[in-house]
């Protein structure tokens, strides 16, 4: 059933998508072709309208550009090579002819900024709110995907970026760490990783689950962005709080080995700021360290998405 | 944000899905491997309550299945063999606890039918109706994916099973025409193919106006299956019209070379009923042909998806 949304597609952007798109054009499925030795990495995310966005006080250029967005996020955690993206909209029915271009040409836009194309979709009406799924499909050389474990004792404990606050807009204009991700895995040994959607306690917490591992972090160290400043002035909850909960920064979590992550601090060809917030540990705690010597459990902070219903 | 779905899946099935599915088990995306020399082929389908299904009448488990089912008869028509689905479900939050497993259980039953693995996805909650959108992950070796374009002048057209009246119930427990494709693939010169989803009426059209030729149909030869005839009963309109227009057949419409057409009618191998209903003609008209001589227009059926909205 992709024939009506590519058949749009074309005619929306006057050409045929490029890319890993081979054929299949106006067929029943989109082709691509895969370089050899490559194994692929694919993601699904889900967005609703009332649950992960709310189209009447946020732009829908901008809610397109996040539902790529967060896949390719999901993307630059493994560290795979975007290569094609699927669309599924429920539009309602009675703005959807005003919906669609503007939500498809944003999603191409951020798509085409990866070197990721639109491959494909399927695009329907109803009389319920707005629903997008996007599913992104990459690639990398086989066996280099990072996965969440094997992080090490001993390990350094980097994040890209500066955190918390999201809600106040980066939420929408995050940029996935895409190119940062390729660089890494090119040039330095990352022993695990993932991308920071639900908040570092969180993400942490599962990343030191799926190694066999404790952290230790040293509290001092986490980037607190300038949004997390200013969601504390009217939260009631402090800046680090909001950097370790909040949850939706998109940001790069890593564990290397210390001299590669000293290394990469020096490392100026890698375009975001880069922090060691703290260490892999032996045990299976998770905790940090205030300058003082205070070391406390990291508090129990962090987005769930059970709690989403 | 595959985590808490694919722990999910593990928890409820008790095993990690099997099958090209390498690893990324709880990582932030699903990692695959693809044998050497393989195109992928994509697709994707998004169902709604209320637009393709309704749940107060038709059973979960078979909503469900024909979610997954849909997308392999897309890989069908490309004769792509499936490897993995990825499934992203909107949940009416009062009922969630009972319908995800329901659904769940569904689609990694007939993935598994197929040798196709649930390797991940995207669960959330909301007040509104049920949403489905699988993504489907096929392959097939380099250069031999059937497309619509491809049929030729002279080149017979072949439907397999019997089609119209769908909706009586057919169109929730079709069996999509995976292996049949697979063993045609392998043993047939195919030309041109598609899946009769919107009515051989319409699909037949879209073939033939991609491969730049036309098409005349022998009216007789047209298999028109018992719930076509059951639906005339009370609809006003003919068998044949429904043959031609009702849609969701997902039966394969196949373009072979005249001697491959013949040979297929013979091979009881294919496991399903075949009929050629035409020919390719050198034209750009897509006609039909009685007994008696007359020759018509074939009649402007099927189902149109700019007319959901």
């Amino acid at each position: 059933m992709e024939l009506e949304f590519v058949a749009w597609l074309i005619e929306r952007f006057g050409k045929t998508p490029r890319g890993p798109l081979r054929v299949g054009i106006g067929d029943d499925a989109a082709v691509l072709e895969i370089e050899p030795d490559q194994e692929l990495v694919v993601t699904t995310d889900m967005l609703m309208e009332g649950v992960h966005f709310d189209s009447s006080q946020q732009p829908l250029a901008l809610i397109g550009r996040k539902a790529v967005a967060v896949g390719l996020s999901d993307l630059a955690a493994m560290a795979a090579r975007p290569l094609a993206a699927f669309v599924s909209l429920a539009l309602p029915a009675e703005s959807a002819e005003r919906t669609a271009p503007c939500l498809i040409e944003a999603m191409a836009d951020i798509a085409q900024q990866f070197d990721c194309v639109l491959a494909g979709g399927d695009t329907n009406c109803w009389s319920q709110p707005l629903v997008i799924d996007v599913c992104l499909v990459g690639c990398c050389p086989q066996g280099t995907a990072w996965l969440r474990r094997g992080a090490r004792p001993g390990d350094q404990l980097v994040v890209t970026g500066s955190l918390g606050g999201s809600l106040l807009g980066k939420h929408l204009s995050f940029e996935p760490r895409v190119r940062q991700a390729l660089y890494l895995r090119q040039h330095y040994c990352v022993h695990a990783a993932c991308d920071l959607s639900d908040g570092l306690a969180l993400d942490l917490r599962r990343l030191c689950k799926a190694s066999g591992c404790g952290a230790l972090l040293q509290a001092e160290a986490i980037p607190v962005s300038e949004a997390a400043h200013q969601a504390a002035r009217s939260s009631g909850r402090t800046p680090l709080e909001h950097a370790l909960g909040d949850g939706e920064d998109f940001e790069l979590l890593l564990a290397l080995p210390p001299q590669e992550a000293q290394r990469l601090c020096e490392d100026d060809r890698i375009g975001v700021a880069v922090s060691v917030v703290g260490t892999c540990t032996q045990d299976s705690q998770v905790r940090w360290q205030w300058k003082d010597g205070r070391c406390e459990p990291l508090p129990q902070l962090g987005y769930c998405h059970g709690a989403r219903s």
